[in-house]
């Protein structure tokens, strides 16, 4: 529980309301800045500016997903005006406060250092990655289901990186019927494939492998889905780049090819917003009360 | 291999180009009524009109998977005119030539018998309906994924009826990770359900399921989401009521209370056409074979 | 519940005290015999001979798995002597008895006729039988593991038959990462099996599909592992016959080629007693609680 | 390919066997100490002493799976007198010659380092682990079916770890409809465990959790079912402990307590002497490929 317990929310969007609900449920002491066109009540929760919160003796800081902005500012869907962090307000929190954002940026990973809080980023979390895997791979699903004319069953998948994501993409893609590859360097990876009864690839091969593909999901972030590879590739396939800014697919030259390709970034938050606030309101009141 | 076999296509949409595709690869003769739009050309096929082909000696002859209308006209997607079948028509094609069709109806049912043909049903075959069961599948998750703002990993699921389609249903939900309770008055169901790792149990335990299912999906003919079941149910909750017309959900009484449910008919041919065709491919020529 | 309804319990082994436990939780007045070398008290139940129950307004008989004898005797696991139903001691039960058993035979299905007691035979039930297969897949595993110097994971197996038994071994060994390939003749197990991720053949291609197999587990009862089929295995694939007695193969051939079968009946029993006293327990009660 | 390549492959048991024929497979050129009693004839390979290699052109040496014992002998299974590795053999072997062993010792260690020679441990690497545990699970499989009477189907299984043994023991008792908690002090690992449909839950909370457990599967090697939690299991439930010697439970206490708890090493030796074999097999010949 965290009866008694002090916390400050600044911003956020829908996914912070599960974060915040699950907050009051634990019996926190809530201060919420950015929240006050809410049509909704929170029981055990004050508005309130940033300037107010500042005599109080505050157990953690939250900062949205999208954390902070290089000169302060913090997102804030649900007011009409954005909430600023300055350097001067966080050495004022007590010694022990703790921050807490989705990811951040080396102003806000400075401004933390200089204010002595520990900063706690959560998307960076490899439980945090893991869960989110969930809702990313049912938003890849949607996505594939969506452009083809064929069915997920008995296609031919690529899955590229077996990593965090990965894992659960061929996971998913497996169950629904397709026969998933999984192209990656890391011996270990591709040995887990073949124990989960894929076919597994070392990249070097990815040129041969794609031209039977229907279906290529990469989550490598680094450029895999090359000119040279996609030249291989049979125009029916379909792409989806699920790796960070700026995926790992030459789209130039898809494009070109008429093969079509999607960044596709974000897709917890789009696909399935609730979960995705309860994956972070699990993890940040699990550390809360452990802190 | 059906070298030498003459047969008619007469009408159809995206899915009948795949059958075509299909019975050229196995080196039948095909004569093509109603698809002179179409852009391709198909090797040992000829575009003819109803009465050309009469003098031939016909193995079999295609109707759509829509089948035909009670005035015999046949629904022709790559054409400007509708292609009409007659009794007369039929009277005249050969006595072992059978009529292969998606859906019947009574009209059809009694040329054929007149004309002395055999006529096949596809949809209405068990192998066809479990084949298709799993686009229907892949639509129904797509849908879900859509309108809910959770994971279906995680989420409580009700499948009603593990019949043909229920059964590729649940399987689909439970591998993504749902928490499938299935509703069936038949026991065997019961029991392949259980066996299946899912829950199970009688209709008439319905109305205290819905009341923590977060999805309903229905697959029973018959009113079984009525205005009862639905006054328990909690208005998060979203169906998709996968039955043949008119469904089995009361849609009026579930509007009044802010139930989102949708009732969502030929979801193969939405969904994955290109798969339905080759379903109906597959199962035409394995019986034209056998024939 | 059963509160208030009378019972006679008649002989059995230890699946049977898993039906006495369920009845007397739900509260039925127990008549056991053939049952007092068991160590254990039961609550609620009473130690009787055949005559002793005769005066008693009984709700139901139950009989073993194994049934009744042509001579009436009822297999005793616990008790020094067998016990006997006759005709005469039938025929004084109350009107609406009725007789719950496993198997029944001839004599039996007459008896019950001639006394007009409706019988249940729980094992020909589609829900037991399913239920059953558990088990039976389990025991099949337990065989196969300890038969081969390779693992299941990696291996071709082929399944004949997928009914109940058959849908419930392929989902196992395939769940464990054995390619299988179900053999029927039955054009919607087919569907069914490839629904699943298998692969599906006619009974006719068995021939050739055994060439490569590691497994073979059959289901069908009827002469399939023929000599001809045998002729054509690798002496290294091992053979399950599940079927009922004389299962589907040709022991004699198999021994001839150096190819290891064996038939194995009764695996429920053998390998998991007390869950396959649960299953009948389960269903019995409901039956009785419906009745 | 292996063309050209001379390998000294020296003692070992079955599995060695498959490493010799892949070896032979890709062409290399072999020479065989510690297996003369074997009745096979190895194409392209040489029966020899260990002074009879000496003067080729080793590329590699390969030693057992269990390595080489302080004393320098080798196991060798298919000879009546044991092989001994010296210092001064393994000096006089070329200088890019390789050492694949098993597992190693400090002594092999030393004298490779000696030698100059790298050292290759096969088991230690992730992804021989990965693919052992597709055994391993097998076998636990095995010991679990054969030693209780329930399904486990239904049971409620504790898996403690989920490492690359822990992953895929729980992946196959899910599979086969085991309810599986996984024990783990690793949130990641927590957070895999509930993607994949199973309970996660933190050691501490294990003398909770083991009272309702039918089935504890052990594969932390540290003593986590200690004399403390064993109190709070109930006496039906069995352990297998698949930790390395001398596994991670009290079997003093455990036998105390009328509770059944087995130390299983070495099972994919035991249960699929063929697929390990093959295992080890494949990632030799990809490494010496690659050397
Ligand atoms: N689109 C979305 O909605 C969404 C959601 C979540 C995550 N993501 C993004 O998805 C990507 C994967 O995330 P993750 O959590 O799965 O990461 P991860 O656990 O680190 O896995 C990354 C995978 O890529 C491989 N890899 C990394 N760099 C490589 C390189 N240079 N060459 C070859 N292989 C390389 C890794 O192999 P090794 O393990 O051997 O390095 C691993 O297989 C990230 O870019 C992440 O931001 C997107
Ligand atoms: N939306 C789409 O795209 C799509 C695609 C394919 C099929 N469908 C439709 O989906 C429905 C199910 O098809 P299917 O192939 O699965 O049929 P099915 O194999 O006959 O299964 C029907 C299920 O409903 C149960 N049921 C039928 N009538 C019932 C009643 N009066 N009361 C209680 N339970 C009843 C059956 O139980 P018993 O076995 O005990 O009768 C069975 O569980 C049909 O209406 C079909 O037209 C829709
Ligand atoms: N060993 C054990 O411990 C154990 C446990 C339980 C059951 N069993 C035995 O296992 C067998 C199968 O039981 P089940 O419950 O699965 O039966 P089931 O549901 O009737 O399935 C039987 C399967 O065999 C096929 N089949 C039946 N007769 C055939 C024939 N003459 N030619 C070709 N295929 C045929 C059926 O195809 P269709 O559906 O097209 O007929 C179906 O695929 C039975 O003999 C049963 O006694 C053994
Ligand atoms: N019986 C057999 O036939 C057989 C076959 C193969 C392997 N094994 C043995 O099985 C064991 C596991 O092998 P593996 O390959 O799965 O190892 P692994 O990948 O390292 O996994 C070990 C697991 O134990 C946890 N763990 C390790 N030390 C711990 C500690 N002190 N406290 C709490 N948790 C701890 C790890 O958590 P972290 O990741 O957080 O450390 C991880 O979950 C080893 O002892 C191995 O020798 C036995």
């Amino acid at each position: 529980m965290l009866t008694g317990k002090k916390i400050a929310v600044i911003g956020g969007d829908a996914r912070q309301i599960e974060v915040i609900d699950r907050l009051i449920q634990r019996d926190a002491t809530l201060f919420l800045v950015g929240f006050e066109k809410l049509q909704r009540q929170f029981i055990g929760a004050k508005h309130v500016t940033m300037e107010e919160i500042l005599g109080e003796d505050l157990h953690a800081v939250l900062l949205p997903v999208s954390g902070m902005q290089e000169n302060g500012e913090v997102e804030t869907t649900f007011s009409s005006k954005p909430a600023v962090v300055t350097q001067e307000w966080l050495n004022r929190t007590p010694k022990d406060c703790s921050i807490y954002t989705g990811i951040s940026n080396k102003t806000l990973d400075e401004m933390a250092k200089k204010a002595e809080c520990s900063l706690i980023k959560l998307l960076e979390r490899d439980d945090v990655a893991i869960y989110n895997a969930i809702p990313t791979a049912e938003g890849t699903l949607l996505l594939v289901i969506q452009d083809t004319d064929i069915t997920v069953h008995g296609s031919e998948t690529i899955i590229l990186g077996l990593g965090r994501v990965g894992m659960t993409v061929a996971r998913t893609f497996s169950a629904l019927g397709a026969y998933v590859k999984v192209g990656t360097d890391n011996s270990a990876e591709r040995a887990r494939a073949e124990e989960m009864k894929m076919k597994a690839f070392p990249l070097k091969e990815l040129p041969e492998k794609v031209q039977s593909a229907d279906i290529c999901i990469n989550t490598i972030p680094a450029p895999v889905l090359t000119g040279h590879v996609l030249a291989h590739m049979a125009p029916r396939c379909i792409i989806v780049d699920l790796a960070s800014k700026p995926g790992g697919t030459d789209f130039t030259y898809a494009k070109k090819r008429g093969i079509r390709a999607k960044l596709a970034p974000g897709l917890p938050g789009l696909v399935a917003p609730k979960t995705a606030g309860r994956i972070l309101a699990d993890v940040a009141v699990r550390l809360l009360e452990e802190q």
